[in-house]
């Protein structure tokens, strides 16, 4: 009695396979927590791809032209932790499989990334992973058209299951690479019919394949226990011109006596079960313990690729040392080295012409000088390019027909676009940015806190940052969303006050290796504050005086964006009635959180009365109207109170009262 | 030369539909804003519905068992605009059609839930309406199986656009539709082929027909503009036993300059343009000025349904006295009548028994009690129904064989989830609650923004809050997600500290009419902190005193959720030390923020040092850190400072921080 034929028809490869499947058993029996299902289901699949198709050097799990493997079913992530133990991973030791899902562990309950090499990222979200594996093989188009095929040619792989596939940023991902040809990912969907709640026809009835190829894939089917059969689909969709899907169909947690179940899907950690399952699979050894035969074959299938490795270095090698250079450079998201002057003598200039310009605006012109300078950037718009001002600097449309292009038409599809932007910066090479309507960040959420758990370094460019968006009313005004964002961890959220600003925080958002930015800007036009060339980038401080009080210093206005006009409008007014009152630009919190804090005092001494005035709500502003000895009740803030309304711009400020005059009258009040 | 043949061959339905053109036209230049194409594009398909098809009775808009349509494309809201106008809205009036998008005015620029009958739901936000009408559609299944056919037997329509599929909310919502054979939802598809950055081919090339059908929906397909195309194909889709999607090809913009083009898409307000686009239509009118027949015309079409609708109000009155107060109760959202003497049953029971119960355990207790007397109540979870306890109180599977279940398998779809839960309580009659965990809030944010801002007294059921979560990860651990929440307006955000304030929580959100809930529940199990029964919801004053200090109060603890036994320890250590310490349990801010002053300083006096305790970021707390000449450095905060990380539970706490010991060290610190 076999679990499946291969037990007896291929018992090299089903030992193989085994190996995958008893590591993950032990692994959650120590745990006694994490999903043993779909490892067990999959491992066939994932034996035949690193065996026969994966190109990679478990040595040098960093070589840039290796194959990306993506494992969107992140619970799985036994699959992937035994992978990298058995290929011969340095960093994933016998030692991380024992300590899966405990503090410090390497093996995190779901992949990290950063937690080791070969996790290409982080996973568990369901559909992210599929989603940022477009993003990946966009990446490998990017480059292999920028470098030639000798430094860059590889596949994306991406094992997907029913939960990946129901989640709506799922169809996002399924539609952009269909739409962009892009004939290098290869989907592997875990096709095992189960979800925690039961089969997946309690939820789902979609035809999965029909679904793909009206998107314009080429879907393939196999036994996803036959080494055989998997190979041939393989095999075949290396050949498509376009997207592959193969349906694999599984059968979750195989060989237990939960298979095809829901509790399969879970942890499996009775001991008898796992007992009977090993035995199941003719696997008599202890816990964690894999014989030397099957671990030597499996290190030889970790080795396979030196050779392949060793011929990619030659070829870089063979290249010109500038060429050289600048590949290294932008593998390392270093910024391009005219950065720094291409910033400058774009502040000078508009020091000089002090243009008032909507900050969005103000950001295409910085996109028009950087992008020339900075070969990795590759922009985008979630079907708002005229709006986002994000197509600049001469960049073309990038399509199956220009691969040299550097501006992608992500549709409108913000969580996708997110999802694959994660994949373009963590592939290497480029640097990511991407619009939409700030509210819209709703939508793309679930991909940019992965930015920030990960330390991606995209760049969000979220326009139409507040109720001076006007007529589209409240659906498109956010008020709350200058909060989520800034709640979120590693994530500078910079909102200029004027075109030097943005200027700045370009500069800033392209220096970042680790920390996503998102830049908030206006629809509407607002003056150049900044009225003397300064080469120091003052943003980058999060906050700084815009304008000293004239006299004793009774009050603090402090605001963001176009709000800072505001605020410096109210200090004329409070001038003019002796009131000394200095405007403090704070264009990024967290920036100035991580100024010493001498800064922070300078900036906002103790003593004068505060007000904040920002055009969204004031939830989190309490933290620099309170601080340092500062009472509530010599505090105040101009801003909303709740959601916005349709009018024009000029109607709403006046209508929701953010105005110079109740700044300034705030400010009256509360100096009694 | 005619724009189509249907203006020679269908001259009456010519001008109907030309009236919605031009008033769209007129509104737009009047506003010089807005959106023209789409109007113009589905004004067709939109005069045979209403004239032909949609039941309704414009003198009756809130007829339960009216049809209801939804402009999922909301940016054309010009055409529901117009239509309500001309079927004779008595709040639709020519007035308002000339405010449109101005300050105060019910046309604000995209539909409004709120702002005039008819209305039936926010739109915008692309994908929303589609994702809403699954859940008005699944209203009407409900409704009908409960009271029966003579009272609840009606069509749910929508017009979506490219972007709306283009959007993954509306994969979520196919895929959903098609499960549930939600036969008498018809979705409209404005094909249309334009998007603003271009050709829709120029981001997608999906076979929508083909995708729809993938997911079990029966497709159809009409030139847009012919009437009696338009006219079979909506024939053919009411006889279906599926879900079906007609696929109408139109123009955007039709007539214009601007035709099948994507600034067709935005506002055409060039003076020439509008009138050469009214010669074409043969429209020789001045501005909004609708000739008196075809006015005439639309007003017939408006009162086509009053015969309907008389015959329906004597099949209600021929059911009982007490069915009929029960339909009018359930569709006005009143809650059940034994819902506080079965709250208090089981607060009762707490205080007896003092269990110790994860909360998310409590919320099932409270299920059990509540939804038995509570036949509104259609719970649901997006594929966590073990883990987030909501299929309680022996309700069964909502399903196409059986549509008086009360419990529905959303699948892996928490935004097609919260947006059919919005769909499902606007419809009236049912009351939604739906689970996932709180860092899948994320996915689903962008209906849970719009059940804020429509005032959806939906109910979220998100568990496990917070790193208490364990092995799973940082993925899936909330650190700044009660911040994201508790910035949004109009979002009660209630995070339970034990069973009592468990079944308060679900007390106060079955009790709101025009605010959605949110409870925050744990996965781990936590001590019952109420020691004795108390009649009133104390979790309905937001914060309040759950325990007192013994002698000179010097510190107050604050906390929510699992963090209040946290803090209650704390004070047992404090205390042990002479230091007088108060606990404050503060469940729900909102509701604290909405007592008077007296409250919140009863509560929170100023002089004792304060520690706040929760196992998520601080930003946020200031607020209360700091109120009341409370000085930051007499503040304190227990919490994270960033992400999570696997590992059991227990170790999480300790390894950040959130200890009692480490809050009590923090009183003693801030003591000097």
């Amino acid at each position: 009695m076999t679990i499946t034929p291969a037990q007896e028809t291929h018992p090299d490869h089903w030992k193989k396979a085994a190996a995958i499947r008893t590591l993950t058993l032990d692994a959650v029996a120590a745990a006694n927590s994490g999903h043993s299902g779909m490892p067990m289901g999959m491992a066939d699949v994932a034996t035949v791809l690193y065996e026969k198709h994966l190109k990679f050097d478990a040595a040098a799990p960093g070589w840039p032209d290796r194959d990306r493997f993506i494992l969107s079913a992140g619970h799985g992530s036994m699959l992937l932790y035994a992978l990298l133990h058995l290929t011969g991973s340095p960093e994933m030791t016998l030692d991380e499989l024992k300590n899966f899902r405990q503090w410090g562990a390497r093996t995190a309950g779901h992949p990290e990334y950063g937690h080791a090499p070969g996790i290409e990222t982080t996973t568990g979200p369901l559909g992210q992973g599929i989603a940022t594996a477009v993003g990946f093989a966009m990446a490998e188009e990017v480059l292999r058209a920028r470098y030639g095929r000798k430094l860059v040619d590889h596949y994306t792989w991406c094992i997907a299951g029913d939960g990946c596939l129901m989640e709506g940023v799922s169809q996002e991902a399924i539609g952009l690479a269909g739409k962009q040809e892009l004939s290098k990912l290869i989907v592997l969907w875990d096709n095992n019919n189960i979800t925690i709640d039961g089969t997946v026809d309690m939820a789902d009835r979609t035809d999965q394949m029909a679904r793909f190829r009206a998107s314009g894939w080429s879907v393939f089917e196999c036994d996803g226990h036959d080494p055989e059969e998997i190979d041939q689909a393989i095999t075949e969709a290396k050949k498509s011109q376009k997207p592959s899907m193969i349906a694999c169909r599984t059968h979750i947690a195989l060989g237990s006596a939960a298979q095809d179940t829901s509790k399969g899907h879970g942890a499996l950690t009775d001991a008898g079960l796992v007992a009977d399952t090993k035995a199941a699979y003719g696997w008599h050894h202890g816990p964690f313990e894999v014989p030397a035969d099957v671990k030597s074959a499996w290190e030889a299938i970790g080795a396979r690729g030196a050779a392949d490795h060793a011929a990619w270095r030659d070829r870089l090698d063979a290249v010109s040392a500038s060429r050289q250079a600048e590949f290294a450079r932008v593998m390392a998201g270093d910024p391009p080295k005219r950065l720094a002057a291409t910033v400058r003598a774009l502040k000078k200039s508009f020091a000089e012409d002090m243009p008032k310009l909507a900050t969005r605006a103000a950001s295409q012109k910085a996109l028009d000088a950087i992008n020339p300078i900075a070969p990795e950037t590759l922009g985008g718009s979630a079907d708002l390019t005229g709006s986002n001002n994000t197509k600049a600097g001469g960049i073309e449309v990038f399509e199956p027909g220009n691969r040299k292009g550097r501006y992608v038409h992500y549709g409108i599809r913000e969580h996708g676009m997110a999802a694959a932007m994660n994949g373009l910066a963590l592939h290497g090479g480029v640097k990511p940015y991407g619009g939409t309507f700030m509210c819209f960040a709703d939508y793309a959420r679930g991909a940019m806190r992965l930015s920030a758990l990960m330390g991606v370094p995209a760049v969000y460019v979220l326009s139409h940052d507040s109720i001076g968006l006007g007529e589209d009313g409240p659906t498109h005004q956010p008020v709350e969303h200058l909060a989520m964002l800034r709640a979120t961890p590693n994530t500078l959220v910079i909102r200029p006050a004027d075109a030097t600003e943005t200027a700045e925080a370009w500069e800033i958002a392209l220096e970042q290796k680790s920390t996503p930015s998102v830049l908030a800007l206006s629809r509407q036009g607002t003056p150049a504050l900044r009225d003397s060339y300064s080469a120091k980038n003052l943003t980058a401080r999060g906050g700084y005086i815009m304008a000293e009080a004239t006299g004793k210093r009774q009050a603090i206005l402090m605001a963001t964006g176009t709000e800072v006009a505001i605020a410096m409008e109210a200090r004329k007014l409070l001038e003019a009635d002796g009131i000394g009152t200095r405007v403090v630009s704070m264009p990024c919190w967290e920036l100035f959180e991580q100024q010493d804090e001498a800064w922070r005092r300078k900036v906002l001494p103790a003593g004068p009365v505060r007000v904040a005035v920002e055009a969204g709500l004031r939830f989190g502003w309490d933290r620099w109207l309170c601080d340092e000895r500062g009472r509530r009740e010599k505090a105040g803030f101009i801003g909303m109170e709740g959601f916005g309304a349709s009018a024009p711009a000029e109607v709403l400020y006046e209508k929701f009262g953010i105005t110079a005059e109740a700044a300034a009258q705030k400010v009256r009040d509360l100096l009694g």
